[in-house]
């Protein structure tokens, strides 16, 4: 008789954002005449730079033509797009990244969430609270948990609660920990990491022997030139993390799909047997053996945003975002809220209003205000008693989202 | 101390194709004036149809501009494109499928790799010998075997020998296994299974509590109208198989990037405490949380393959490489080689000259003939004493490649 995979079993309710899918549209239902504005997933609404589409069209043309059709790409990703990326992302800030440490693939979190697999299932995980749901539902998913709590907290995972009064900047562990996953800009709080914090972790993970998973796809939103863009612009580094991107809210390629994950060849692990091994090489087994490249009209596109036409439209993209952001914070603020994040990032994180839980608060967006927004408690036991709006919004519907709340 | 997966310890060198490049370039490097023709890794060379591209093209420009930017995509995959499927790949051959069962993915390949995440570790797993190494490696990744034997073959998997005295058909295996993998018509030997043979494999599934992973991405070159091109067609498959397909072999995608993987509703399995659970939901909880849609230009592309311009022209390039084929027979055949596959198939199962093993053969081909075919034993134990050729090539060089190998 086959069996399943018994660790899904221990997953609290669906992913998150089906689940907010899932309310909304039962709101939507109910309610046929409302105007449902969304700033609950964190999808891009513009459409993707002039340059970019004429970029992926002349690709599927070439595809079109035998003399110039391509089959499968390589495994990493075609050189003109892994050149531009170690050139304009890292060595634009002087970082000295290899085309050969980059692999290219359909977006950050497939990638955040299969990188785990390259580890043993022993690692001891950390992980902040709030998170990304990703990196914890793929360590449930492996088998690198107990059940979770009442909270939802997980046994087996060392959370690192990012608390209000610290900036929601992640502590240290206070035991030893393994794998960790870092996200600056934050996804769900909007909170970035300086240089000192960052420089805090890489000597624990060189201390500790730990390797951290950095999520950079958010980077693009920094606007304090004080604040790291890439985890490798701090020393030992690249002996440590391994790091991801994400050209989704740069370009707008939620529905275009390309990412990429630098894993540096100095990172090495030992085997049980002693022998030492880079996590390159099996990270690139793994992608070779699991996964087949990504779309040549994608990888076109991704290159054309290196081109200075390109590069203008991409920072006009996240300016715009940032603007919207912007206006949330002082009309939030001005109508009481207490607001964090949103001005290096496109998230805010939002207090919610006395003796309201995140999802009540969410459910009064919701029904009162016709918002959709994502409640903190969705990311972790220490998410409750927030919530994430979304910048990622046309103007005049964050103008009128923001009248709307602001009348509740 | 961080650790690594150990299970990737036992991985038997490279992954097959990654070796053949690697051989070939050294080859190519050493011999700069030989003209190399690739019949080894099955990539097609033909453009992709017409109609194809400029559906792409189009949705390239919708995405281009906010009024008809589209971002993540629906997570199993735009309705068009699964409505169209359910239709055409499957009500054609009156097989009722709900586009709810569909979920489309960037290719057979990587499906094929993570569908036994939904499993346990604890499941007895079986497959052909010779076999699709992803089947294999994948498994040996997440821990469900021992080490390998000195032919390659790993402790713990159930190999079923497919031998040339029984037309390379998997027999039933003769002790109980849990997931079987089933690929028809077959990569690497291009035999296809008859309903009778498919038919004793449901029935073996269902009286053992088996799952069949059936990988049918080759259908569109079965040309005996007796051949089953889905395992649906069988009575009592929809509780006991999962299917893939993949537009790669037909509309010429292994660049454009798009599969899909049917999970049956009905297909359910228990929880060691009695529950029952559906493999169509551990699915979609696994893809929701690891994956984020296919591209949208790659949707729009794929769904074009249903058009009446747009089948015309991908029955155009099947009947195309299928002629490649019939010409490879019919050559290898009265140069003396024992030829099998290839009338079903895009490939053609070579049995090795006498006294010379498969790397031999292929070594022979590559330095003596300049071409690049599959070595058998890269397949498996099983495989050794044959070598693959792939009929995806110009027709110039199918000629040329079989005047050069005849005249060996």
């Amino acid at each position: 008789m086959a069996t399943l995979n018994e660790n899904y079993l221990k997953l609290k309710a669906g992913y998150l954002f089906p689940e907010i899918g899932r309310r909304s549209q039962a709101f939507a239902d109910a309610h046929p005449d409302a105007q449902i504005i969304k700033m609950g997933i964190g999808d891009v609404v513009r459409g993707i730079p002039r340059s970019v589409a004429d970029a992926m069209k002349e690709a599927c043309e070439e595809l079109a033509h035998d003399e110039t059709f391509r089959g499968y790409p390589p495994g990493q990703g075609y050189d003109f797009l892994l050149e531009a990326i170690a050139k304009h992302d890292f060595g634009g800030r002087n970082v000295q990244i290899d085309p050969s440490e980059i692999f290219l693939s359909d977006g950050a979190k497939c990638d955040s969430a299969n990188i785990q697999e390259i580890f043993g299932l022993d690692n001891i995980v950390a992980m902040t609270d709030p998170v990304y749901p990703v990196y914890c539902d793929s360590n449930v998913m492996a088998g690198r948990t107990g059940e979770a709590d009442a909270a939802g907290r997980y046994a087996g995972l060392v959370y690192l609660p990012c608390l209000e009064e610290a900036g929601f900047s992640p502590p240290l562990p206070e035991t030893h920990v393994d794998v960790i996953y870092l996200c600056s800009p934050n996804n769900p709080t909007g909170a970035v990491m300086s240089r000192q914090d960052l420089s805090g972790w890489i000597d624990y993970a060189r201390t500790e022997g730990s390797v951290i998973i950095f999520d950079a796809a958010y980077e693009a939103y920094i606007t304090d030139d004080s604040i790291p863009h890439s985890i490798y612009e701090l020393e030992g580094a690249r002996e440590v993390a391994i790091e991801m991107r994400s050209y989704s809210k740069t370009a707008g390629f939620t529905g275009v799909r390309c990412g990429y994950t630098v894993v540096p060849k100095q990172l090495q692990i030992a085997a049980a047997d002693g022998s030492q091994h880079s996590l390159h090489s099996l990270w690139s087994r793994r992608q070779s053996t699991k996964y087949n490249g990504v779309s040549y009209p994608v990888q076109r596109g991704a290159a054309a945003c290196y081109t200075d036409e390109g590069k203008a439209a991409v920072r006009e993209l996240v300016d715009f975002y940032l603007a919207n952001a912007a206006i949330m914070r002082q009309r939030l603020t001005a109508a009481g809220y207490t607001v964090f994040g949103g001005d290096n990032a496109p998230y805010l994180w939002i207090t919610c209003p006395e003796g309201v839980d995140s999802w009540g608060f969410f459910d009064r967006l919701l029904n009162e205000a016709h918002v959709v927004s994502t409640p903190g408690a969705g990311f972790g036991a220490a998410g409750e008693g927030y919530l994430r709006l979304s910048a990622f919004q046309h103007r005049d519907l964050v103008d009128e989202a923001m009248r709307r709340i602001s009348a509740l």
